[in-house]
């Protein structure tokens, strides 16, 4: 863990320890959302100026992203997202027109996505421009946990890997307007689940190096990945000799990591073409626990945004 | 309004300006909370260290506030409060002594609370301390909302006015304490709304005279306010010789402000005496609109504490 992953997982341990939920709170702090009795599926995340975002930015890429990281967590899940809450906090004095960009943008994606705004807060920011989403969905089918996966599956990603690292490291436009605009699949998570064809599932927010660590030890199993098998765009090819690093660390990319019994493969092969979607047997789960990725010097590249920016 | 009132409401038409809402959304963003067609109600507020609060504050006493102000906003609607989801950004490094005596008293008041915390974002700031809660209630009955209110029915008040603005500007360590940790009457919500007795609600968080006009406003009537009649703590009496503009402005008490009809005079009383709360008839509903409330220099008191601690 790096420092930083230490200090959130002792603020959550604070935070969560001794607290009991009640049944009707199906999945709590721990999976990609909160799952409830009823079917819904809730997620937040908080965006700060100089930690998650420079000022390079611009308000419709924030606008973007944001509704890309949380919705990806909500599809992770099974679910479709429904509906939002916004905060943001601007810093003084209030930049009309940058508002006007983002407030655009956020709502063209919102309509695009099918998500309402219900409510939220504005304030002013003694500081950085913060922004909070929460973002709700509904499943239609059974959940996508993180443990539901058993040794000897396969394991599967959607789309490529290591464009966003790419985007963030590289001198390539294309990349970088990918780590800026992240595309979640997500029809895919909720198609899977309706489908009963994950075992386990979800988005890759931080890299397949760390997500799948997570994934396998919320399944109690472990993972042994064929580095050659992992999807790379071309543009990533073009831009460097060394993708690999690219793919397993730095995360951002927000594919859905899954797994599948063996018996689906040929469905789920089918089901991502009816989507439009690539999908990738990037290898499979073990009994033996801990992540086998050949090639993968993890200490190297176990690095993410947040630290990179610090 | 106030400059920064008038950012709010740039942001906030921004944000929703053009962007329909789905007819499942009964309530949407200009209430207390949101309200959806499955009776949920929801809210969020975001509290930023040097806007909302400075670090005078302890830990505990800050989370307290911040769940007292978003299970007002729940209450205020006629619903109890049952999960929340907290985003937290801890300046670096991490304090931990902090962390653990912040968890420790929001856990211990969500217990009290009976409010299961089902997710949330840990992250660190470049900046302040940045704090968002998102709370979900269930209505039981149906909703109050500020815009029920018709002309010449009473207008009501729970417990005292101005104990938070005293605590705020007097040197007085009870009432600082009150300002710190309010006690928002969370049950007389629901209550009301169950029992039909509340034509239009909201709680009393930027103080009387910009609340009431809101209430107003969203109910199209006038309001006629007898400033005798405001009910004021021992405490504050005791502090100054001028408590109506700390009754009238600032906020920050969290009481309820409703309506109701004449006729259900003794029912509201005696409802206010179950639950062991001071309830005061302060003024009427009108026909013409706008605010009369002898005494009160607008000008001078329409501040509150976002502008102040500027």
């Amino acid at each position: 863990m790096t420092k930083n992953e230490k200090g959130e997982a002792f603020v959550i341990q604070a935070l969560t320890a001794g607290h009991p939920l009640p049944a009707w709170v199906k999945t709590g702090p721990g999976d990609d959302a909160a799952i409830l009795e009823d079917g819904q599926v809730l997620t937040t995340d908080m965006m700060v100026q100089g930690v998650h975002f420079d000022e390079s930015i611009s308000p419709e890429a924030l606008a973007w992203k944001l509704l890309a990281i949380n919705t990806s967590d909500v599809a992770a899940c099974g679910a479709h997202a429904t509906w939002a809450m916004l905060s943001i906090a601007l810093p003084e004095p209030l930049d009309q027109a940058w508002t006007e960009r983002f407030s655009k943008a956020f709502k063209r994606r919102l309509l695009a996505l099918n998500i309402a705004l219900v409510g939220g807060d504005t304030t002013r920011s003694s500081g950085p421009l913060i922004l909070n989403l929460c973002v709700a969905g509904k499943l239609e089918g059974p959940a996508l946990l993180r443990s539901g996966a058993s040794p000897n599956e396969d394991i599967w990603v959607s789309g490529v890997l290591g464009d966003a690292s790419g985007g963030f490291h590289l001198n390539a436009p294309i990349l970088r307007e990918r780590f800026e605009q992240p595309h979640p699949p997500l029809a895919l998570g909720p198609a899977l689940a309706t489908a009963q064809l994950a075992t386990a599932a979800m988005d890759l927010s931080d890299g397949l190096l760390q997500d799948l660590e997570r994934l396998c030890t919320a399944s109690n199993c472990g993972g042994d990945i064929d580095p050659t098998k992992l999807p790379a765009s071309d543009e990533l090819l073009k831009a460097t000799e060394s993708p690999l690093r690219h793919q397993v660390a730095f995360g951002e990319d927000y594919q859905l990591l899954f797994t599948g019994k063996k018996a689906h493969r040929d469905a789920i092969t089918s089901l991502g073409e009816q989507l439009g979607l690539r999908l990738t047997r990037i290898g499979k789960t073990t009994k033996l626990l801990g992540l086998r990725i050949p090639g993968c010097d993890t200490m190297q590249v176990w690095t993410h945004f947040q630290e990179r920016t610090k």
